[in-house]
């Protein structure tokens, strides 16, 4: 279900001999299996069995600037069963393949850490155990990402489950229709694998997505979403893969806008540069993950001034200062004037805002003024 | 919407003179008006305003022994506006239950920072702000739980936003009828606020509640609510307001018995403790939040032993232990012979066990023999 995607990198491909290079039309279970071939046939052959993969890491970790993402280079490495450094994270490889392929067998999802338990287990005769914490079946996990080409998601090991959505869009899920406009206050309770889910019907124009789940409930409660034919999406805190995902299809599949309201403050803002850019960590996931078209609708500097926002003013810490400093520096960052603004304005204000300190100027205050004037202005940063 | 409860305590009457004591049918509207009224009677009668309300705090929590549940004694304190230790407090009492009485004017809901946000502002001519920490109105509200008689959701003021909800129950809520069982690998996305919730239709016959996200879409994917006829209801981590009150009404207004499933570790026994005893800083609002009835299913220490378990030791934390040494000191665990039982057994362990470790007796072990075994062997620890 994951569509081919125009930022391809080399770094992406399956680069197994079994596979021939760019073909992206076997199935997560072909590719696993096909892993399994290759390494049996090394076997067969009398030769080093080896997994070969590209390397990850901020040494093979770039910014694409036609795709406008973070992409992976094309640095591969070679992983040999017979090499004392490469023989255990060799078979915590193939041991995670072999769970991954039993839950294709069965159709059944696993977590994180599911996985992890499952893969922990001693060796029969020795005092070893074949992984001993979770980072180890985690690492495992993305190797696969790398071997197959697919999203963990596929491979069937989930993420975190997080967050809500509401609006004028129709899904099928798991036998269900499930109309996201009339699911009372609570609204749909977003998976941590969206990968199965067909969209029926997508009225909305555009997706507004927030970091606070009790922004999102003020715009529910004053139906922003009927009133402005949108999806409201919103986490609490953390972006899940789940909710990337889902971005990302309405994105690709659906052509909506996907703008992000955050806080005025680095964190914020970071949340923003992770959407849109992808990070360094899953750098070769950014074709499924990265959407360059999201949009900033706030809170700015500028805000700040305009919505007499300074009385609010909570001081930058230390935190605060070095993770601005580093997003200064960005490469995607460091020639966009828009932002470089936005940086200064922060710095010298010495001082970050709450997206709630707009409920100063009145409850719904966002909804009726904030949110409406920003997006008819086409007030975005980008 | 709160029904009467049979543990109503003397702390949780109102004690405003312009009451009637024990008497429930004041909307929380009137009870704003009445304490305003109230303050405004003191004025024209040129007494110092006061207000009289029940101290919080260890010093006036008992566990009631009848109700089963944590409550507040009958200690009272006044808070007079003539006297430079409460006059501020005074204020900002006066102040959060005047934005609370704006919110019902409007019908609007307000997060618990919005209200800071609303409350904070400088008095005119001098350089006092009515709020300057979030706490400050945090404990307003608290007070005016305490004066009202109604839980904060009442009056317009809501907790975090989190948690998922599937099984057969089809709700009213905003105009909309949800059909539980019919949304998907998402589920429901749980309100802060499930004060105004109407149930049409409950044919489940318990309710499955879990700390873990994670499991939650487990035992979702292998349609557990379906073939136990339960509800499966998470949080991920924090047990929200919203959570404990939809608990508490399908406890007391449907019968359900909820069964509480959590890691073995104090951390997941002190979640139990807090849903069925309640907890000291919300002694108040016993009545409405804790759930008597509560059962744990698991996982024990004995759980553990009987599934092998062992092996997925993990020490115990300082922390875990000072925990531990807590629980075991509670009034409501001190005689319980069960319970003492297992945290002797942790102790002697040195160890704790998470819920995911069944995992690695197989995927849907949790789902196919761990839980149908416990429910059907009633093997709880009440």
């Amino acid at each position: 279900m994951i569509k081919p995607t125009t930022n391809t990198k080399p770094g992406l491909q399956m680069t197994l001999p079994t596979k021939k290079e760019g073909s992206k039309k076997a199935t997560p279970k072909e590719e696993l299996v096909g892993l399994g071939s290759s390494v049996l046939s090394d076997i067969k052959k009398g030769t080093n069995p080896k997994i070969e993969l590209s390397v990850r890491g901020l040494s093979n970790v770039t910014f694409d600037k036609e795709a406008k993402t973070l992409v992976l280079g094309s640095k591969t490495a070679q992983r040999y069963f017979f090499n004392v450094a490469h023989a255990k994270k060799f078979m915590q490889t193939l041991e995670v393949a072999a769970i991954s392929k039993s839950l294709l067998d069965v159709q059944k999802h696993a977590s994180l850490r599911d996985v992890f338990y499952m893969a922990k287990r001693t060796i029969p005769g020795t005092k070893t155990n074949i992984v001993d914490e979770q980072k180890e079946t985690d690492k495992a996990i993305e190797d696969l990402e790398l071997i197959t080409n697919f999203p963990r998601e596929m491979l069937q090991v989930n993420a975190n489950k997080m967050g809500s959505v509401a609006g004028k869009v129709v899904v099928e899920d798991a036998g269900d229709i499930i109309d996201w406009s009339k699911l009372g206050s609570g609204g749909w309770s977003i998976p941590s694998n969206v990968e199965h889910i067909t969209f029926k019907k997508v009225d909305a124009k555009y997706v507004l997505y927030m970091e606070k789940a009790a922004v999102w409930e003020r715009l529910h409660e004053d139906r922003f979403w009927e009133k402005q034919n949108c999806l409201i999406m919103s986490s609490q805190g953390q972006t899940t893969r789940g909710i990337r995902r889902l971005l990302q299809r309405l994105s690709t599949e659906h052509g909506l806008p996907i703008f992000v309201l955050a806080d005025n403050d680095p964190w914020g803002w970071y949340i923003y540069s992770v959407l849109k850019y992808g990070s360094i960590t899953l750098a070769h996931m950014a074709g499924e993950m990265a959407i360059p078209s999201v949009k900033f609708v706030g809170i700015t500097c500028d805000d700040v001034v305009k919505y007499e926002l300074q009385k609010h003013f909570i001081k930058l810490t230390e935190q605060d200062l070095a993770r601005l400093k580093q997003m200064q520096n960005y490469e995607w960052f460091a020639k966009n004037k828009d932002w470089q603004r936005q940086f200064k304005m922060m710095k010298d204000f010495g001082a970050k805002v709450e997206i709630q300190a707009l409920s100063s100027r009145g409850i719904s205050f966002i909804t009726e003024r904030y949110l409406p004037e920003k997006i008819k202005g086409q007030q975005f940063l980008d």
